[in-house]
């Protein structure tokens, strides 16, 4: 009447240790987490056994499609918990589990010695030793084989003396050579082999600049690729990392939207870059205004030549005249008569776009296709995307897209535009999505930024979800913006690029502080979605010196480059918001201080909490803002700010800290 | 090159709908959660789709080992949690999991609803859901099928006017018929069915009483199970709900210690319970001192007559001269020179116990035959088992044992006698003891109370550990307890029985305040364990008053049979702790000050923070103190109470509510 016994004893059966509560593991293993290459990755587990027996254990790990795993041993904290880590070299997605056993060397090793100390220890205990010795002696080869050959005859060897016997056995190099050779018959598999995705640095810190090309043409015409090789230089000097292209395929005719999103396009409107595809080809083809595919790779080669990425905008929708619609008409669905389903969220149309069904017959046709859209992007040397509106398309397609793209090219970077609910917006993250924009782009007041950052860098959310800051998309001018002064762009630029490791800005638009919405909507007037643009970069107003200023100190400080160290601390005066990074080894510490109201100067003191930043509470330091170049001195506790929004809206220090000796007044970096 | 697509669309393929974060959920469905007869087993889970359409999901629950699921309607929350719940009516072990879809129906009502209101409804709008309702016609059956295939006609039915036919495809009653009818095949199932066990209201609040029945016999001769039934009727008499005795099987010679532990046992020493197992029998035997298995069954109705439930210890190990030892000796370890290998934990010895070797080659027969001693006793009427060291013996045994218990005796409860590191007493909840003896037992001063009653009581261990809490044991005489003064005792008393659900006391040295310690040991001296003990019950100085006052209480108040509302309130003297409990419905409040200083008075002030307990803060309560009978009134904020240990060291208040008028000064309860 007793349920089924385990099946046997050691692998794949039961034994005594049991692994639990392994780190980093998300949803029990359904989705792997995300690292950077060349970081340590690090692996913590519960090892439990009953009895009191020493036990020891490894942290496997391999690159995914390796038959084998490396191994390294896990080392004990306190309670129960042990660590180790492995660094990936490469990008790539990579397996790791523990294994753990009791180490019935070590164990009796241990209770030898302390019977030695009470005087207890027998010839018995010898002979047990001898025994496992034996043992592992038929597990090892070489040399080691060799000495623990020689200690199992010394410590069984009778004829020596019982003291030299126990020296023997008690001895720590043996214990080192026993231990390269454990008994793992018996040993515990954790029930899992978790998932890490390592990606290139680019994934965790960028400063990303987007541009319309068709709006850099000469003369007010239809830019180039070619023509909009100059805003790859403008981007490039003002320090960005990445440029960000809108589609650049042929547009459709059909219901093509006109100026400020009306229905009807005049001859000359150059319609949405989003309604993608018409006779002159889809996805896959360069909108000939552009010009060629030949063009666009000499565009990305200029843009390499300046250090900059070309990141592509991927839409997977259509126009009714994009060729997949004609030639593949069981890709769309259709209604009972017999037309094609528009995009539609009641009672909202968009008669110009055609969605996919991606439930449709022959989706796993559709799935292929859609996939060899990014292929076809990569083998011409892209590796970033920012992918549109995922959150309307089956997260199951996005798992496998992504996965089979990161297969090929593990230094690909899929940038997620979801601007969705917070869990769907967190899932697209989980299942595979390397970045993604954020609420940054709504989130105003100082609780608001405290709470969101907080939720995004010191939660489980840190594992699999990196934030990219925007404080403006050609989708969005949000609220704050709009009739708003130099000070407010100003203001959102520092948060973004210092509060974010990843950031970037509908470029032209926010550098010339554009604040003219077009009433009813969240969208900018004379929106450049439906329009060409002319920009004037040269203007006197621009915020180019602050975003190329931003943009140098982020390359030079290590901790502009990372989320994990963010700290926020107290400021008594709600409109100035202090918080502070650190670089990977709590060096290079950067505080800003952003006064959050874009009219007026306020004052306040903030509470500088230096033991949690470990520094020494009894020191002095310099405060040396690297927007204005002042130097202030600070002291643990309470330390006076004031700012104008108008001259600088924000301190970005780096802290040199002064020798403790008064004679040294001098400072070091 | 793309990795391999998802084997097909619907179930066991892809689906559109992802579903998360199910609670509750331990260790990724590795570990049970634990629930109680007669509640509300409460789920929830993410759902996520791509779009904007809506959802629909169902809570699959079964009791193991039934092939179908039955089902009840996700709700949903906010922010895309959704919520259902279950009862299971009796104790056992049941599955659950979650399965959800894309309610297309449901999708298409909403944004016809929408286009109507924007005057935006077509023909084809209706189209689409006369196809909608034709599918489900085929799911239904009989009136339903019949209400739907009417609707269907009459959307479709191009002779209707309009806006008839918009207003049958509104209809409310409609949606709901076909809710019941869903169409799921490309429904999504979690991908764990999870498991609880569920445990009679015992598992969850009981008080235990504790006693060795050999110490029970006249004039000073070795008690028997005959002699102790006035013990029977002691515990009862007291309010226990359990009386459980120390093993009461036959006991070993060899090595058998004497009294206070030492070496040598002279020829009347009764030799210590866990040394199990003579010529006599073993497990499954009751030493002849106590009678026989009759007299055992005898005492056991007694026991039941009196509305107690009779507890055995089982200790699964045995004294050299157990007739396993003799007739199994493939069960036991051996030492290189042949011996047996006896306890050590080095340098300390236990040359009375042999421990079973687990891992022996013969594992299975010893399991089975480990097992057999649980049934022998559960098929003599007992259901509760306290278990000895269960930390010394591997997890996957107890996983397997227990679980083979309660597939046949659901109502089977295991108390985990582990005082050992928390990992492995958490462990031993998690695959499966019922309950466990806890830190409580040392844990003295307010903020060690506060922050370990908090973990287990609010932390994810509630749902699977349930604490047992003891202010002594045999083996365990705490610190405070030594030379400690009568109010010590109380004070224990009422923390142990006011702050846990369920808790114990090894009853006769407790109640008579014994308070000797032998030295070096954390002990008793003239240990119980070791010799017969003279107790005389009726003594002036007994604790029993209070404690059947505190039973009185414990079974009078819900409040005071759960764990999950303990809620700590500051007060400004850290010598006084104070705690309040709610009933299951939030009802029957009960406040708890406890005096934590034996020896002194103390007051202080109470920040009794109402709004918190769901009270009204402009109400003034009466708060009737059940110990002493008294009553005070308190208010919202801030109230003052002081405390002589000597006289009482607690009050348990029960608040009663006044009316808010100032005429209507009565209470009702």
């Amino acid at each position: 009447m007793s349920l089924s016994l385990p099946t046997r004893l050691g692998h794949d059966g039961w034994s005594r240790v049991e692994v639990d509560r392994v780190t980093p593991e998300l949803d029990g293993g359904r989705h792997a987490v995300k690292r950077i290459a060349g970081e340590r990755i690090v692996v913590e587990a519960d090892l439990l056994a009953d009895g009191h027996e020493v036990l020891a254990g490894r942290l496997l790990f391999r690159r995914q499609g390796a038959h084998d795993f490396d191994e390294v041993p896990l080392v004990p904290l306190v309670n129960d918990r042990w660590r180790a880590g492995f660094v990936a070299a490469a990008a790539g997605r990579y397996e790791y589990t523990i294994e753990a056993w009791i180490d019935q060397y070590a164990s009796w090793r241990r209770g030898l010695g302390r019977k030695v100390d009470a005087d207890e220890a027998k010839e018995v205990d010898l002979l047990v030793g001898r025994r496992l010795l034996e043992e592992c002696q038929d597990r090892a080869d070489g040399r080691d084989r060799e000495a623990v050959a020689a200690a199992a005859n010394s410590i069984g060897d009778a004829e020596l003396p019982f003291p030299d016997r126990v020296r023997i056995a008690l001895d720590e190099q043996l214990l080192e050579v026993v231990a390269r050779h454990p008994d793992r018959s018996r040993a515990t598999r954790y029930r899992h082999v978790l998932a890490v995705v390592v990606d290139r640095p680019l994934a965790r810190a960028g400063a990303w600049y987007e541009f319309f090309p068709r709006s850099f043409g000469s003369d007010g015409q239809h830019g180039t690729l070619a023509d909009a090789e100059r805003m790859l230089e403008h981007a490039a000097g003002l320090g960005f990392d990445i440029v960000y292209l809108p589609p650049i395929h042929p547009i459709g005719t059909s219901f093509r939207k006109g100026p400020n999103n009306t229905l009807r396009a005049g001859p000359d409107d150059p319609g949405s870059p989003w309604a993608i595809g018409s006779a002159l080809g889809g996805h896959k083809a360069v909108h000939p205004d552009l010009g060629t595919l030949e063009d666009f790779d000499r565009f990305v080669a200029r843009a390499q030549a300046l250090r900059l990425e070309v990141a592509l905008d991927i839409a997977l929708q259509c126009s009714p005249d994009h060729p997949y619609v004609l030639e593949h008409p069981e890709w769309f669905s259709r209604r009972p008569d017999g037309t094609i389903q528009y995009a539609e969220n009641p009672p909202k149309r968009y008669q110009d776009i055609c969605p996919f069904d991606f439930e449709c017959e022959a989706w796993q046709a559709l799935w292929r296709e859609l996939l060899s859209i990014f292929e076809f992007w990569c083998e011409r040397g892209i590796r970033t995307f920012r992918v549109d509106n995922p959150h309307t398309k089956p997260l199951a397609f996005w798992e496998w897209c992504i996965a089979s793209i990161k297969d090929r090219w593990p230094e690909a970077i899929f940038l997620s535009e979801a601007f969705t609910r917070p869990k769907m917006m967190y899932n697209l993250a989980k299942i595979g999505f390397t970045q993604s924009y954020t609420y940054f782009t709504w989130r105003r007041f100082k609780h608001e930024l405290v709470e969101y950052i907080e939720e995004l860098t010191r939660t489980e959310v840190a594992e699999f979800f990196r934030p990219n800051l925007w404080p403006n998309t050609p989708d969005i001018l949000p609220d704050d913006l709009w009739d708003a002064p130099r000070s407010a762009f100003a203001t959102r630029a520092i948060l973004a690029a210092t509060l974010g490791a990843s950031y970037g800005v509908y470029g032209p638009a926010f550098e010339l502080l554009d604040n003219v919405g077009r009433p009813g909507s969240g969208e900018y007037q004379d929106s450049e979605k439906y329009q060409l643009r002319r920009w004037h970069l040269d203007a006197k107003e621009s915020l180019a010196p602050l975003l190329r200023r931003l943009n140098r100190l982020r390359r030079r400080h290590p901790a502009l480059q990372r989320n994990d160290s963010v700290r926020f601390h107290e400021c008594d005066n709600d409109e100035l918001l202090c918080y502070s990074k650190a670089g990977p080894d709590g060096q290079d510490l950067v505080v800003v201080v952003v006064n959050l109201d874009y009219h007026h100067r306020h004052s306040g003191w903030i509470h500088f909490d230096v033991d949690e930043l470990g520094l020494d509470p009894h020191e002095r330091f310099q405060m040396h803002d690297l927007l204005s170049d002042r130097r202030y001195e600070w002291r643990s506790g309470r330390n006076f700010v004031e700012i104008d929004p108008h001259t600088m809206p924000a301190h970005v220090f780096s802290i040199r800290r002064f020798l403790r000796s008064e004679q040294d007044f001098d400072y070091f970096a």
